[in-house]
């Protein structure tokens, strides 16, 4: 077998072997493809499309291309949560807990931040002495004993996917659903879970712009999932604007823990439930209703506050923060954003709130990038509120005073004003599988 | 100017500036851009196709990656001929004394064999002593003095045609109009002529497979080459059989000197005349009649001979050899391929004689392999020929016994027969400018 003739196949359109493109994934994990014809067929097959066999076997051949976890010997019923990816979504943080108080074993393996979307791992690392880079070992103990654990993919997990990913960051070949299918469950799938919720967001924040582009997403995930044999269920959920009311690592480990004490903004709060209730119903947790009251009663008893706590300890994380939020280090320099008319808020363009964000010090533009743990916006006015001119409609955080103007500019020019209120928008809007 | 953005840009099927084209060659040949950007960029350029406007651009942008040949302190008119590539095809080494006794300056740039076609160097390099480095100076000496000389091309020559073609080989991005258009214009409008011949091969043996393909290649190739000025022509010639008698590099030598001396077969000495005399006509040498009446008395004069003599005197070749061809080292083993029934032979499918003489030693499978000079087949008997069982078609020349097989029968699977005599076909199919 030739990597060429692979590579001509699939420039042809035609459908590749399971045989083929395990060799192409294989050859190129271990090095004996080099990266210019690896990225010669990813064009090809970004073009051409990938069959569902095909994105099966691509999908496959990632989760072998390393170890799989074997979390068996750890009683009860290992699930999962996966996002695409979106502005002010710290949901893991929260949901996480929840589902692990309810009793479910959490194994979440999560990512970094780039571009303007935010990353758990980049988030929990705000908090002193966080570890997200435990050995299986470790990772495997602490989901067992505290019933949740948030860590960074380790370097075993599939290889293929860290190798491909990075090269299709720079050859112009990320947003095609079969690649992201295949390369978000390569992952999942090697964790050793039973169950997995995705969350596949949708509007100008995600990297899904349409409802029918993200609900093809779902399908197509939902359907490798459970061919391997796995629980699953997709959300299709909206991210048009920012979730939440914070955007920025610290003030988001800050929402996550308002929320775990009941308080955060209402459609962050109905997301986190949203998510661990069907994490429970996968499970067999008994009815949606009854999954959804078990959640609730778990944030309301203080239970899963106390999950959150036990895993930032057991993780080497400074608790006292997460008791008193205060401790977090504050960004030294604030600017207020202004409305610049009288109306109600129609569109807030969550990909400009990331990238505000972003220029504020919150992410990184290039990989190699330091992050400013405390800067980020807090957002004063959402979609469907009336404002005058003049009026705060958000807070920007950073290090230093220069960094305001052209994130103001970029978040003023995200938001779009009405005379009319908007029409409101689901949350939710729909579930696959 | 990012090249993700390009590679994007063309990935979603939009047309490229003549800026950003050059800002893509430009950064390949230097390094800036890496091989794996470079190949997801020729990919998407591959399924996405370019307008005429950039294959223009990219062109421009090869023939200035490196040094353009300035010939025009040479007093004449300066004129190229270039074929696509065929088997058997080994015409430049005749038709380039045969203008140049007319009194054109042929400043002839070849390649070399790759596959199942031949390279015109491989074809002179088996001429005792002859060279195909010459210096820029010393090629625009011989082409002053001799009026022809045939060379490879320089290093200082359109260094991104080398580097691209290079990589186009290893990801499977060859044959697309688009790119083949460029890479040999690139090449071509760097080196300082007034006139090109284009021999656009079409058939079994050729890259273009259909009169159509062909038809589109010399199309775009003769719209190129005028708007940069040139005067050019492109014959579309039929390569579903092998040219002349001979495939094999000092075969091919001694078939070009056959020629010249007036008894070469009929079809190549048809092809040697179609393109010299195209390029009398394009340098202003009269009617197309009176072009080919001077052709025709450069051989019977013996001038075209002489000039060819003493090129390869010139370019430190062995003039003995060339006087006579019994010199030549001749293959130790030889095989006579016979008919396999009584008929007439309808079809031969030219590339299986090029990969048959691949087999015997004739070319190169990768390429750091040597040649064997002497390596070839003798042609008996061609399309529309009566044959019996029994009767030789062809004779196999080879250093060792041992290759024979596989070339006879890669060479008999290539022969169709026929009951009836089959229908002629034109040598020249078209002409296009």
């Amino acid at each position: 077998m030739r990597v060429y003739d692979i590579i001509r196949k699939k420039r042809e359109g035609m459908e590749l072997t399971d045989g083929e493109i395990r060799f192409f994934v294989d050859g190129y994990t271990e090095g004996s493809i080099p990266d210019y014809q690896a990225s010669a067929f990813l064009m090809a097959a970004f073009l051409q499309g990938l069959s569902f066999q095909e994105t099966f076997s691509l999908t496959d051949a990632i989760v072998h291309s390393g170890k799989v976890l074997d979390l068996s010997r750890i009683p009860g019923i290992k699930a999962d949560k996966h996002s695409t990816g979106g502005v002010g979504d710290g949901v893991s943080l929260a949901v996480a807990p929840v589902a692990a108080a309810c009793g479910l074993k959490v194994a979440m393996m999560s990512g970094r931040g780039l571009g303007h979307t935010g990353g758990t791992l980049d988030k929990l690392e705000s908090i002193q002495g966080y570890r997200c880079d435990l050995s299986e070992g470790e990772f495997a103990r602490v989901v067992e004993r505290v019933g949740c654990s948030i860590i960074g993919q380790t370097a075993e997990l599939a290889p293929a996917d860290k190798k491909l990913y990075a090269l299709r960051d720079v050859t112009a070949t990320v947003d095609k659903k079969e690649l992201i299918a295949a390369s978000i469950l390569g992952k999942k799938l090697a964790e050793g879970i039973d169950c997995l919720v995705l969350d596949v967001k949708c509007g100008s924040g995600a990297f899904m712009k349409t409802e029918a582009d993200a609900r093809e997403l779902a399908s197509l995930m939902v359907r490798i999932a459970r061919e391997r044999g796995k629980k699953v269920t997709a959300l299709i959920t909206d991210m048009d604007a920012p979730l939440g009311n914070a955007v920025g690592n610290s003030m988001e480990v800050i929402e996550a823990i308002d929320c775990l004490r009941g308080r955060a903004p209402q459609d962050y709060t109905e997301l986190v439930y949203e998510l661990s209730s069907r994490m429970l119903l996968l499970a067999g947790y008994g009815t949606p209703e009854e999954c959804r009251t078990q959640c609730e009663r778990a944030v309301e008893s203080g239970a899963a506050f106390a999950k959150f706590k036990e895993m930032v300890g057991a993780q080497g994380g400074n608790v006292g923060w997460i008791e008193d939020t205060e401790l977090f280090p504050r960004a030294p320099c604030s600017r207020i954003v202004r409305a610049e008319r009288d109306g109600f808020i129609s569109h807030m363009d969550a990909e400009g709130y990331g990238t505000a964000a972003l220029l504020l010090g919150a992410g990184r533009q290039k990989k190699e990038d330091a992050i400013d743990y405390s800067a980020g916006i807090r957002i004063l006015k959402k979609t469907g509120d009336e404002v005058l001119e003049g009026d705060g409609i958000a807070v920007l955080f950073a290090s230093d005073e220069a960094l305001f103007p052209a994130a103001e500019k970029r978040l003023l020019a995200s938001v779009r004003y009405s005379d009319a209120p908007p029409p409101a928008r689901p949350l939710v809007l729909g579930v696959v599988g």
